[in-house]
């Protein structure tokens, strides 16, 4: 079946074009100019809207267990709702608890997935535990099940935590095979001495779950993991939610030493800030309980991060999409923060809250999706089959309204969540219609798309290297 | 009438991938999936090649009056070797003579271009004069000539020099009206000082010309023209033929700091060396007598534009191509190197050299076309006409065979020069095919261009900024 | 004649230790451990008091001629001030006018100093045409007329500016014959463009001077005054009146390299800002127009200079004491700032105000004497005669009160002004006696010295390069 | 008993100037002009020659139990061979191994040097099991014990390490009660694998002890101390034996940023290498093995190292005297370079090989007796009874003289040691003339000192925090 998307302009990361665009069947077959005459079964008018690749969030959490609870949104509610927000294509992150087997993990996430899925999905490995065997289990995934990022963690000691060494080896063991280190770096084992010492002292409202997590204890563990990937022959390095001018400044130093270090950060540390609400009165605070936390107002931070995006120190924007209902499971956390269940839910609301940036003069129209789309597929090696509007690639695009607007709030977002992170905004644009794979899964404000339609993607290697 | 660029893969900024290019006149009209059915009148197989946007070389000087010579390429000459070498556009100086109406300039290079040029050519204008009537000049020129991006010279006293005042009212000017200001940031008062007193003490070889304009003298003028345009607001800055260390870091860090601040360089930089051609015996070394100058090879110099041009702290490679003939011309310098005329011809190589950074593992594809051709472009108000193949840009695209070889020599070369400064290099790919606005003008070793071809493009202000 | 010091606490730039200081005639011929038996003439109780060597303000302009008018302090009033105020050595700038032979400048500010003088001075060389002749009388000045350290501008061209090749010149004369080059480091010639374009528009208060020096062109100016010491073999050089965290981080990052590049602040830049005082109501700011200028309370300035008086990036503080009356004097630039005299008073208050950087713990009681005695002897070649209390030095010293209180105003000082920039003021400790040469000057609140004490100090080149 | 030392030139940290020293029993009373007339049972003659106060060496390892053997030198063996040198004082680390007593720890050192010293001694306390304990541990001994100071390690996993709760957690204590951490900055958890996958590949030889501990993980650990005691509310922090430029890089940042962070560096690192000693044929390399270790030649950390000496981001230099015999201790490593003892002897050579340094050029006069005597006496709180020459304090004096030669040789020295690190070095200058608390312990190549007169100081707090 053919379809042509006519009369629109065509937004590629370095700017913007008036072309049609022909799709058959599952992929872009042409990209032509608006005179070129072509038949097709179909016709979709783009005209004063904005063709674009459709968002790929690279950093996603369905269905994670978590302190007794799960992330609320299963892979079936959590891509639907990210396919009513514009992204076609979510990398989750499977699991490797600590003792358990990689590919065990890796097999539990599939069966999770597998026929759950609205749109195409692909998985990073986490590394609860570091050994020789997940070493060599790091290999045949890279080799043989699609599977080239591996996320290790320098905080939550006892639970993902990794040592040093366990980093250095992992990072060799990357360096060899071709594949990408992913880094929570927060100084875990600082952390944890801070939060002992604030409950200690009866601390235990929400907002200390920022305040034991200082920027500073972000800044050092991104440089010490910098400082590890040199060591490791300059392995590549992925630092993920990147929320802390600090850090920011230690991406920068490694960028410009020509090192392949890359960042991404979240929509949460660019609009959201410590005091205003994990601050909030009462345990209300708690909805924006994540890791890294949100940062103080009065620093620089959000300034630095938007221009961390522009000159592309940041290269991708995630949503570390981990939600949990305030009833029931933030609830776990009342009388001390630390049993707050970890994280924000907003897969569906990444596109439109950068594109607002755009509207607001933050970012420019290329960034925008340069950030949401094609960066996330150069750098996880799913580039040209996605992130791209191409001849040959998947015919996942969106079709978005700058004359839109679009009220982000908990009644009416498709999230499994009681809340939003962002209840009350104002996006002064639109998701209009989303194609995925050639089928139009959003349009009209209708859902056209199925539990199933997604398939999992193997991915390749970064081809974002430099 | 239509053209099928058939089977090959097409290079994109930022990635690549299969595609058949149909071109209808002088535009692109299809990009085009190769199993999709399209006839055209002429097909050209690209197999095991790549197709990539025609080069663009944002820094000529076509017959440049200097020191009592002329740049020895002919806008008909230089552009015809600029063809040759992949390159279908050039941003060429024009010149406000001090004392000179900016407009009486302008017309004087139109005469010298129009009816000449074997390839599109644009220009920026050098302003030799800051006064009021050069800063409405500006304005005029941006409004109506397209041109959009202007050059001062913190060198070269009492012949092209700006002092800082006029530098800040230039520079709050192109605030004003959008334009871009270039800057050839070497400290000419220093330089002068060290000069005369170089020539006093009897050091009169062409190596004296580099040992007299120290890096250091480059990386505070390049402080200085940063520091300049804040305070002008921000005004957008572009470094010209950067090529020491210091002044990349000068450049990175105002990058970092989110600043519309960019550079390029030039492959001499990339390639010589102060002491192994400037420092060559006799008056050899005159051949590569430039501004700023090569640079030693006991520094890092070499490694860290490389390194800039990976983390996009250098965004583009221009040549700077200001040939002179070793005979006649650059004899006017023996016995005082003050006096050699200033400049190297490259313009026919760039793309070749860099590609061979590609070869050997310095630089990646993708950044290769970008740096030389989809930059260039959206730096200068040229895209999407030009640096980017997309349906609706002009047919400007080079074929390039990555199994081809090139051998470079001035017994061979099309540039009006008696050398070469990279004779006997060998690159391990070739300029296969140039097609300009849809005509193919190199094909097969043969050239089918012609004198008039090239049209005077008008820009539209930079779409790079950020 | 004989007195002993008894009972103090002597503090010198490492440390505090209880000792007795025996004077013979003009020097300090003993510290002896207070159980030391030992015989004198006078005896003064110094118990529970600090006894530290006399202050030394290194940059002072007694009567300069200044826009029609000239500084209201004569070395008769000026010195007579700085000795109620613990100074015992000011460093005056001499000047050579453009166009005056430089050995004529010095003739006439000996004869302004000479016999006029209640306490010891020297003298700067203020260089305001550097040519042939100037340069060849920097080397008869340090050889024959102790004066080692030679002042240059950045600012006021068609003034004292000099540009970057006669500052290079001078720099370079400076390293061969071992002197110091001090630098006003602003960007004048960018600076006057803001001043003209500032009146233009009708901003004619005094807050426009310092909005029309924009920190950035402090810190560029900082810069290459760095780069061209760099070029001239690594000259010494020395930024006056330093004022901007930029500038400061320049001088650091120069230090952090090992080179021999310093910076002095005042006490206006420690404790005034652009708003709250240059920025009063109505004309009265005209007090605090000085350049560099004040800077701005909403950046961190203050912040940073104690930093570096802290870290030693600052290395003196001096009180670049140019003082005028509101009255007549300042009031010449009413409706126009650029014509209000520059120059602030604060000869006599130095001492005070930095040790209240000590009650206040932003200095250490070691760094209190360093920076304001110790530091500028060794600096300026006057070590150890002055700035240390040792056998042997000059018997110049102050005796601290800790316990005492100082109150500033212009009701009481005793300078030649008509207000004072820190009316009001109040110091948790007071100058107690005051010793020039082994004359009691200062004590029980009565001036006992006389003017004509005072006497020329030859000094010798710089002790405290690294 | 009074000893006059006459016509010297006694050179304290601010600069040299003619005095004669006046010493009454233990202590000095008086510094003398030359020409005041005083009497004294004994006078030396010290012409020509400087006073300097005795050398402090603030890092030194008696009789310290490594890997089944012990450091060569007992505390009678190591201060007498400290007192040849012209050291008068060691502050040694007492141990408390994990596990153990702090107090314990302490009292077995005690034991050790009671009655054995020549000098006199001071103690630092090692950390090697931070706990509750031990927090409470390190107040008693700043209260009761003299001891202000505790070292822990990043390094050495095992056996001393600490993770960086137990960092964290010191540092709090010690913000609280005053007292300075000593950081060991290695990352030990990387350098073990890095030393494990060596031993597996077969690389046994003595130069792979510096391959394994790479320059970038001093750095990450120097990084992540410094960012550990910013948390801490900015404890005041002292790096132990710096050895590499990007850890010096580190604490210049937070220097210049006003903290309280500090550095000491080891003649070892100002004149050894990784390739000419660490990499000497077969074994020999083993005498060297030392960490941190000695650092490549191809790279710039000699000359960094000179360069924060001079401009004081290095502000002491010690030994990390920790001698090993090559026969039966050092032998213990052959075929595995990681059970080689690990340690130096220098005790005896810092302040002639120091003094080297001013003579080449590289240091001042005064930054010489800075850097080994006054600073590490006012950071360790022994100042003003040590480090100075000053009324009141202790009369531990250097009679040095720059005329005479000191040849260093295994076959001279009074280390226990069968091989000496610098054998064969010619220094031009030598230790004439120790006084020790008043007593002359070292006369015209004599020694008059002997095994007890040494006693132990209990130390204040630090004086030199800014």
């Amino acid at each position: 079946m053919s379809t042509l998307i006519k009369g629109g302009t065509v937004v590629g990361p370095t700017g913007s074009h008036r072309a049609d665009v022909l799709i058959d069947g599952e992929k872009i077959v042409a990209l032509l100019d608006p005179a070129f005459p072509v038949e097709a079964e179909t016709t979709i008018d783009a005209s004063g809207k904005y063709v674009i690749p459709g968002g790929i969030d690279a950093h996603t959490h369905m269905q994670l267990p978590f302190g007794g609870t799960a992330a609320s949104d299963t892979f079936e509610t959590g891509t639907l709702a990210a396919a009513w927000g514009g992204t076609t294509t979510i990398i989750d992150f499977a699991v490797q608890k600590t003792g358990e087997v990689v590919q065990d993990g890796l097999a539990a996430w599939h069966q999770k997935a597998e026929g759950n899925c609205h749109i195409d999905y692909a998985f990073h490995m986490i590394l609860g535990g570091v050994d020789g065997d997940a070493l060599k289990a790091m290999d045949q995934l890279v080799t043989d099940e699609g599977i080239t990022s591996f996320k290790l963690f320098m905080a939550y000691p006892g639970v993902f935590y990794s040592d040093d060494g366990q980093i250095l080896r992992a990072m060799q063991t990357a360096r060899d095979n071709g594949a990408m280190i992913m880094m929570h770096a927060e100084n875990g084992i600082a952390i944890d001495v801070l939060v002992q010492q604030a409950l200690a002292r009866g601390e235990t409202d929400p907002i200390h779950h920022g305040l034991t997590r200082p920027a500073a204890l972000e800044a050092e563990a991104t440089n010490r993991a910098i400082a590890l990937a040199s060591v490791a022959s300059d392995c590549p390095l992925y630092i993920v939610h990147l929320s802390a001018s600090k850090a920011l400044e230690a991406v920068a130093e490694a960028r410009d030493a020509g090192r392949n270090v890359f960042a991404e950060t979240c929509p949460q540390y660019l609009y959201l800030t410590l005091e205003d609400q994990l601050g909030a009165p009462g345990f209300e605070g708690a909805k924006w309980v994540c890791s890294t936390p949100l940062r103080s107002k009065y620093e620089s931070h959000q300034r630095d991060l938007w221009k961390g995006l522009r000159s592309n120190d940041l290269a991708v924007v995630s949503t570390d999409h981990c939600p949990f209902c305030f009833k029931d499971q933030k609830e776990l956390g009342r009388g001390d923060f630390s049993k707050i269940p970890n994280g924000i839910g907003g897969v569906e609301h990444r596109v439109d809250l950068l594109y607002q940036g755009v509207v607001d003069g933050r970012l420019s129209l290329e960034r925008w999706v340069e950030t949401i789309a094609t960066t996330p597929a150069r750098m996880f090696g799913l580039y040209p089959q996605k992130g791209i509007v191409a001849p040959g690639s998947d015919a996942d695009l969106v079709i978005y309204d700058p004359n839109g607007r679009t009220h982000i709030s908990a009644g009416t977002h498709h999230m499994n969540m009681d809340h939003s992170a962002y209840e009350g905004y104002e996006i002064a644009g639109h998701v209009d219609t989303v194609i995925s794979r050639g089928q139009v899964i959003v349009a009209n404000g209708t859902y056209h798309g199925r539990k199933g339609h997604g398939c999992y993607l193997k991915r390749g290697l970064s081809s974002y290297l430099v």
